[in-house]
């Protein structure tokens, strides 16, 4: 079922703009992408969800002039976490607590091995190590979105520094890492639409270690 | 039925040594990280399946003494390319052009640009490009190991230099980032199997740009 929808998904070239996808296939997207799995739950990123159309038209020179930006009806920003801060890495520790009703020892010794460890580390590493994570959200989306018959567009191709400013992420401690339109293909102008998707063959991705 | 599955998943703490995997669970696992999109389709990593239990053990002392290592059935590794070379990009496109059995003038001059952009970047900057896109596919095995109701520890808790030389990763080109091990759920040993999933909430999680 999962294999069947990742083979239906291609990184789409063209999309409709006269098409919008519905709220509600939108939010299941998004859950997907706040299911994701972190590293130490830490979850830290951000997920924005830019509807507005002269925002979605500054970003597109700054994203190659990418048509699918302007084209889609929702445009999603992964921002990742410019930074560990004890403040934040004490937000998702108390979270945790507070959603659980009860402390725990084992937990407690490692909010206090990560506040050692995290927030005394440089800011471009502590960023890069949460963008990371935010790609675990990305294949999710992609994979939800399959499931919702969206079509999706995940990007790299823009200037983060760009995009930060036109969406006013840095003044929130946030970096844009990926980008991602969701609508619908307009297949006639889409020249991937019917092109076979391609991957390396099992034994070359894969090795073995029996 | 996506969500139905990450609601149901968690990072198994505790796997029971006694039950293994069926082959095409893992094979269907593997196929979910192979059809992971990925930056301009490069697949920049590869999957190891680890069944081999020496190997699981020298691994586990490395990994925080991690139980679930040697408790699994099925250890992947996902190791990212340490660079992107003009072989690699070539490999990529080459087989994209012989499995669509034509060229494109498109995709040529895409070629030709990343060729001249990747190879000229320091390794660590592209081995950290390539360990972003290893992340979608993570993702996206959790969610498939989710389908198939196989219980899977997504894992950074490990010392990748000690792994890689354990596995033989650098003279192959590879560096480790993250490990999944795949197996059963002990629930009576496992300390998080019955507590809360907690994830920030949607608006916690979610900017909206109207």
């Amino acid at each position: 079922m999962l294999l069947e929808k990742l083979n239906w998904r291609y990184a789409t070239k063209k999309m409709d703009p006269a098409k919008s996808v519905p709220e509600d296939k939108v939010e299941r997207i998004v859950e997907a992408a706040r299911l994701a799995p972190t590293s130490s739950g830490l979850q830290p990123f951000q997920v924005l969800v830019v509807t507005n159309k002269e925002i979605r038209e500054k970003i597109r020179p700054v994203a190659w002039d990418q048509a699918q930006i302007t084209d889609c009806s929702h445009l999603l920003v992964f921002a990742a976490w410019d930074n560990y801060t004890v403040e934040r890495i004490n937000m998702m520790f108390d979270l945790v607590n507070d959603e659980r009703g009860f402390k725990n020892e084992g937990w407690e010794a490692y909010r206090q091995k990560l506040l050692a460890a995290y927030p005394n580390r440089p800011a471009e590493q502590n960023f890069e190590h949460a963008a990371r994570q935010s790609y675990i959200a990305l294949g999710l989306a992609c994979a939800a979105a399959a499931f919702e018959g969206v079509d999706a567009t995940p990007m790299e191709g823009f200037d983060p520094a760009a995009v930060d400013e036109i969406l006013g992420l840095r003044e929130k401690g946030l970096r844009s890492v990926t980008i991602l339109p969701l609508g619908y293909r307009a297949a006639e102008g889409d020249w991937l639409v019917n092109l076979k998707k391609v991957r390396r063959s099992r034994d070359n991705f894969v090795i073995d270690v029996k």
